[in-house]
């Protein structure tokens, strides 16, 4: 008995850490003793206390908060009802900076456009005052690119159908879920442009609606409540925190995820579960001892509203030297491909990083790395680039809707994402060929 | 080019009446043209007038609306969240019947159980005053089996906390799905029992619930406003309607589905689906000619709530000959199972549905079938029966909740059910042995 209890006590560390899941347990604690954490709110100050807190718990050094401000907008009361031809009570969300209806409601004739090129075409006076629906259904992809097609409708839709004069403006969600779950996202609104009313339907009362307006020839009622509220300017701010390295003139090894999250579900895909994975990547470098380049964690504020943190950290911290942007930030599910931007110079790390990864079964793609939102601006300013792809078919079910909980997160993927991290962030850290960018390249 | 078009219109009917998909028009109808269809409300009286309307032009004859009092009751506002430990906005929905809280909501302390028999091992003292949740997770079954354990919880539940003295009674949807979608349906309160405020929290929210009584040695408080209300004696109405047979004597066969929905959704797979493969099958027995026995549809009204719809045919009907009740009420996917009850003298009859539906692929179970609820009491009165099982894999996932529209419907699936129904009925109606139970049997 004596025996046995000596030999479990020498069992490798490494079995234990590995039994940990410290992806998992962020992405849980996150979610649950914090949960929705919309930016520029009292939920995101406390999530950076969290943070703050488990990173200091983990042995980071140089943690800091770095506020700055942004525009606080926060959702109101939200309803939506067909009440002709038929009736039907409608699953809706504002988007993002959404303006918001009289506060009783308003009430008009919708018109259906099944895509956004439908609604570009129609002339203003189809438009004129009326409640504008576009239906624009995105398609599911593994890499997530339909993302950038389909949600132009969201981003740029409401202002187009302010300035022509609607009288709001709704979309299919951008998602690709059958879920009465709908999919909000910032919208924006160029200057002089004022805020319309703008909301998502779920896909299920998309597609009744559209299914409506193809088989009855009647005018469509609808009555409309959204009652979201700008709040003016509002602290949010950045998270950063150090594993040094020994070296602190090979550069910064930046990995970043999202603090902040929409306030509909608990943020467990977007993006704790990008925090979880990129800090225990992190933390298994340094448990393996001295590494030379220093890795620096950032949980950044105000991703969803308008990467408000990717640009405060982007001016504190452009002339820094960076060895490497890289963030995690599409959800749970398993890296599948590589992609890089780096220096000539670095090709043999290149090389055995994509031998690394191979033997996990990821790919090297053809792309070139661009970062996630946050360390987009570092990237587009030279910072070397790795991207680590996630599998994104099932990502654009959950995004910004009430169902992205942390039930949604496999552990196991969680440390498939990890394994790839560590190896990645293990060769970085340690490369002995320079990562700095030389101007022009 | 005018030898094309005689070609075409010589084409059999029965490729046009294949590509109809009856049964789907019907369900998109229902589900589009009316929406929710609540018991007792104005709601289900369109429904009744959409049905009838429907089944004149599909040439059914005896079209007549049954009607009954039954009690009604609404949803009113329904907002939950947990305000410690963490704070958290809960998807909840009240059961059906369920009392209401204070207008302005009540706010207290939860006591979380993980299963029924812990919450029914609790002292009294533990619950009394408090906020009353019990977990009791269902299990996926490909027969549905399971709601009858899991569903206790629901169905009992409520009235044991009132008469245990606790402020409100939540549990975990029943329901195996992971949507911030909770699951309704009704609950039951005894003689002299004053309804409590009931309501179940979606599965994700659920979790989190007990995931932070696990992990939290805090407290947990919570506000909750639910104001449903009882609407005193309300109108419901069976639809009845019938394709006539040649020889009366010979019995009714019936065959069943329910008109009334939850509100929540729009009662797609519980039942209009059921509507529509009851509906299409029995016309194309009469398609076919003559058919000795008279093939009756039921569309019942209110069996969410009590199946008042079943006890009122049973009431008015019980004493007509009856070779036959069957209903379709368990979703729309495939049959996979066929189960008997019919009078000795059938033997032959019954092996030939079975060699009909084998060669579709459907086997012969070894139960003994006991219809959908609308003719329970039928059948336990000795009218013979037949169960054509549905795979029930899926189905609690959207029992119930808002997700129960149209787009969960597989067009395929919904044919499959009408050629197995369609095989069924054809034998059973053109069958020359006696179909009646002698008393006793």
């Amino acid at each position: 008995m004596k025996k046995l209890l000596i030999l479990a006590a020498l069992l490798p560390a490494a079995t234990s850490a590995q039994d940990k899941n410290l992806a998992y347990e962020i992405t849980a604690g996150l979610t649950t003793e914090v949960g929705q954490r919309l930016a520029g709110t009292e939920q995101e100050a406390k999530a950076r206390a969290w943070a703050t807190q488990k990173l200091k718990a983990l042995g980071f050094q140089n943690i800091r908060i770095e506020p700055f401000e942004m525009k606080g907008w926060i959702r109101g009361e939200e309803k939506a009802e067909i009440t002709a031809p038929y009736t039907h009570k409608i699953a809706i969300t504002a988007l993002g900076h959404s303006g918001a209806t009289p506060t009783n409601g308003l009430t008009g004739t919708v018109v259906v456009y099944p895509t956004y090129a439908d609604f570009l075409a129609a002339p203003e006076a189809a438009i004129n005052g009326k409640i504008v629906y576009v239906g624009h259904a995105m398609g599911r992809t593994q890499d997530g690119s339909s993302y950038g097609v389909f949600g132009r409708v969201r981003r740029e839709g409401p202002a187009v159908a302010a300035k022509r004069g609607a009288a709001a403006f709704l979309i299919r969600s951008i998602g690709t879920d059958d879920h009465r779950t709908p999919h909000t996202g910032v919208t924006s609104w160029p200057d002089g442009v004022t805020p319309l009313a703008a909301a998502a339907l779920s896909n299920p009362d998309a597609d009744n609606l559209e299914r409506i307006a193809r088989t009855s020839s009647s005018p469509i009622k609808m009555s409309l409540t959204l009652t979201p509220k700008f709040t003016g300017p509002q602290q949010s701010g950045n998270v950063l925190a150090e594993l040094p390295g020994t070296d602190p003139a090979a550069g910064i090894v930046l990995v970043a995820c999202h603090l902040d999250s929409w306030d509909l579900g608990t943020g467990a895909v977007d993006d704790a579960a990008g925090c979880g994975i990129v800090t225990d990547a992190a933390l298994s470098v340094a448990a393996k001892g001295k590494h030379r380049r220093t890795i620096r964690v950032l949980w950044a504020g105000s991703e969803e509203v308008g990467v408000f943190g990717g640009e405060a950290y982007f001016k504190a911290h452009k002339d820094e030297p960076h060895a490497l942007a890289a963030e995690s930030d599409f959800g749970a599910d398993r890296i599948w491909q590589v992609n890089f931007r780096l220096p000539e110079p670095a090709a043999p790390l290149r090389a055995r990083i994509s031998e690394a990864l191979a033997a996990q079964g990821i790919g090297t793609g053809r792309g070139v790395a661009g970062g996630g939102a946050d360390v987009g601006q570092m990237i587009a300013a030279g910072t070397p680039a790795i991207d680590l792809n996630q599998d994104g078919t099932r990502y654009f079910d959950l995004h910004h809707t009430a169902d992205d909980t942390l039930d949604k997160v496999d552990p196991a993927s969680l440390r498939q994402n990890v394994k790839a991290w560590s190896s990645m962030l293990d060769l970085v850290a340690n490369a002995p060929e320079p990562l700095i960018f030389t101007d022009g390249q």
